[in-house]
């Protein structure tokens, strides 16, 4: 990325560069498939009643108006641009119950914009990848680790440096507060938020000073709070702590669950971390984060958790689970870092040259019987001396050149050896390797 | 599409019909990159100063503002989000031409937005596929065939019916009128353009009093307008009218090349047709639009044209030439048709049965083991009676479901038929049209 967005916190990207986000997606697509779950999209806009339920955001919402508006489009107005895939998906849900069967599997992958201010890894308009699995009334706990599995998988299929999936639970969390006497747990989250940033001196007078907590009370909220284990041992160590309460024990047990399968099916890459604070606040159960090994100031590239209520319609709940990968924030981070290349920055395999203007259609011939059989070709742009032509295909990484001769026999130069061999545009075919632009990891 | 979109204008699929949607934006990615051309994709906003440009849109346009906006955020006021891919394409260029070799070729899929009344094939929010070329300083007149050659081929490949892509051209139809003596081109088609609503009578009528044509003039316009043919034969029936202009010369040949390659690459899929006026306005030299043969009421799918300065930067003009398919329109009429078929609505193979909730990570590695096969599979929900699971297999289209039994040993199962078999999760496959949702012509 050395060049500059023109408008700051709207990224856009060169052809070479698209083809890294381009695998990326891919990646996440073809992972999300083999789990079983089905694409959708929703519109870009929500109604601003909509959006705004979740509450504390409506600074960063772009609102949608038509330019021009008048009397006949005045319905239109409350419209504003989508800033995550979860409050669209929850409604989709409610829309569509009738057409979907529970639990349902789903995976969006779309842009999302936020009016904050830009910042590395913070766009204003972004491309989130989540996959929810909703239940209808009820759905069974396994899914939580299910999911943490699945975006673990398509994490560790990218180009990127080795990442940690944090976990915690709510109920863990809110069981332990109530269990030393804190009932205003959304207050207590609010200080432990704090503390990567501030310390933990810092934060226990927050909880003194906001929550009213003694002592022995700071004492133990920061002893869970720096509970980190990567295996299920943090459940020793809560309860080593003394503490008991029954919703704490839930927590303890679903968190166990999800630690314990993924240190099986994951070792190293997932850990409970019970210093996770922020999100405790919106999920119900498992809280998820993730950050890349090394950047951990890029923030979480992967977050989500349970809801005991994605979405109501009447009488009917929909619990959901899941995690949102913040896809502009690691393609930037995987351009700014170089961690990964391309093999070229066109799709083209073969360009065909032009021994004079005559022979342009001659050449489409042999690019059609090229493309025929799945290889990506063009025919040159004029009929210039072949040096010029090597050139042009040469400054774009088109591997190879084919010309055609009078008497209607064919070459193919592979231009980087300086190779060239008889070849037939019904066989011929570029090795495997060269098929298709190849993103690898730097 | 059985479903009326929540907020009009607005569609929305069910999963089964976004497996359609993805099948029709796969073959267009695919034939694309076939044809050499790189995927960009540019930022949803734009300046309303740089949409505003090309004029007379300013009432579709959806201007976006944060929800709040404060002192901070005035400078991010005059935004507002783009009505198709070419504007923000000709600033992309401008802003990157030092990084991009030309002619450079582009592709690029993305939602658009437009604040028009919806109605059948025309929604506020919707998905383009554009291809163009664009040079510096010159583009060959040859691009003009081979854009068309690549778009014939793309939407060959769609599960539509039979379409024709009109072709004409803007020397052609200016060099004629001049030829004749009317010199305001703007005028003339502006009249021409409402042939097919209000017939040749009233046309005519519109021609003598907006533009000041006599009888003759009159006859000879709609003369031209009412060529349309397969072949280069439009030619000598222009000629026949006797008629003689430089540039009309010029767009005759043109049109003659377009024409007469397609004709032969394509054969049936291509006509000249001298009626068309929309777009001439816009474009420099020659234009395309394209109808689903009896499906003129829903409008041109794939429209374009060539642009003398597609772009401009400083004393640098960039041509360009291209053409722009309405997915969203396609995709719709698709539905509402049932053009296609889908084998089942989700991704999922195989569905690992479960014999009781302690086998949950026994059926995660067997799910695991055919993913890493690429074979997408799902574990069921629950321990239900396996008749349920079934079921829930049944209910999605999941053609396999996988038995492990208490000594480890596995069967498989087709639902369809119901064989059921011994298999092996490190070396079961199922047949190659099962592995994926396949989308079929109907």
């Amino acid at each position: 990325m050395a060049r500059k967005a023109s408008l700051s916190g709207f990224p856009e990207w060169l052809p070479e560069e698209r083809l890294i986000e381009l695998h990326v997606l891919g990646v996440l697509q073809r992972t999300f498939e083999l789990h079983g779950f089905s694409s959708i999209e929703t519109r870009a806009v929500e109604t601003v009643d909509h959006l705004l339920r979740k509450g504390e955001i409506d600074k960063e919402v772009y609102a949608v108006s038509r330019l021009q508006a008048d009397e006949a489009s005045a319905s239109e107005s409350g419209l504003a641009l989508h800033y995550d895939l979860t409050v669209p998906f929850a409604r989709y849900v409610v829309e569509n119950a009738g057409y979907l069967a529970f639990p349902f599997r789903r995976f969006q992958i779309q842009k999302c914009w936020r009016g904050e201010r830009p910042q590395e890894g913070r766009a204003r308009e972004f491309t989130q990848a989540d996959i929810d699995v909703v239940g209808d009334g009820v759905l069974p706990f396994r899914y939580d680790v299910e999911l943490a599995l699945a975006v673990v998988e398509a994490l560790g299929a990218l180009p990127i440096p080795d990442f940690t999936l944090r976990v915690n639970n709510r109920k863990l969390a809110e069981g332990f507060y109530r269990g030393i006497g804190l009932a205003d747990t959304a207050a207590v989250l609010r200080s432990i938020d704090k503390l990567e940033k501030i310390g933990a001196e810092k934060v226990g007078l927050l909880l003194r000073d906001e929550v009213g907590a003694d002592d022995h009370q700071v004492r133990l909220a920061l002893d869970l709070a720096g509970i980190c284990t990567p295996d299920t041992s943090f459940v020793e160590r809560v309860r080593a702590l003394g503490v008991t309460n029954d919703l704490l024990e839930e927590g303890l047990e679903e968190l166990r669950q999800v630690v314990g399968e993924a240190a099986r099916r994951a070792p190293g890459r997932v850990v409970a971390d019970l210093s996770i604070a922020r999100g405790l606040d919106y999920y119900t159960g498992t809280v998820y984060e993730t950050v890349l090994n090394g950047h951990e100031g890029l923030g979480s590239i992967c977050s989500g958790g349970r809801y005991d209520a994605l979405a109501r319609k009447g009488n009917r709940t929909f619990p959901g689970v899941g995690l949102s990968i913040g896809v502009t924030r690691i393609v930037s981070r995987i351009l700014s870092q170089g961690f990964a290349t391309v093999s070229r920055s066109v799709p083209t395999a073969v360009l065909v040259t032009l021994a004079d203007d005559e022979s342009w259609s001659q050449a489409q011939d042999v690019a059609s019987a090229l493309r025929g059989r799945g290889i990506p070709a063009e025919v040159a742009a004029s009929a210039e001396k072949f040096g010029k032509q090597i050139k042009f295909a040469d400054r774009r990484g088109i591997p190879f050149v084919w010309f055609t001769a009078q008497d209607g026999s064919h070459e193919v130069k592979d231009i980087r050896s300086g190779d060239q061999e008889a070849a037939d545009p019904a066989s011929w075919s570029p090795p495997a390797e060269d098929l298709h632009p190849v993103v690898a990891t730097a």
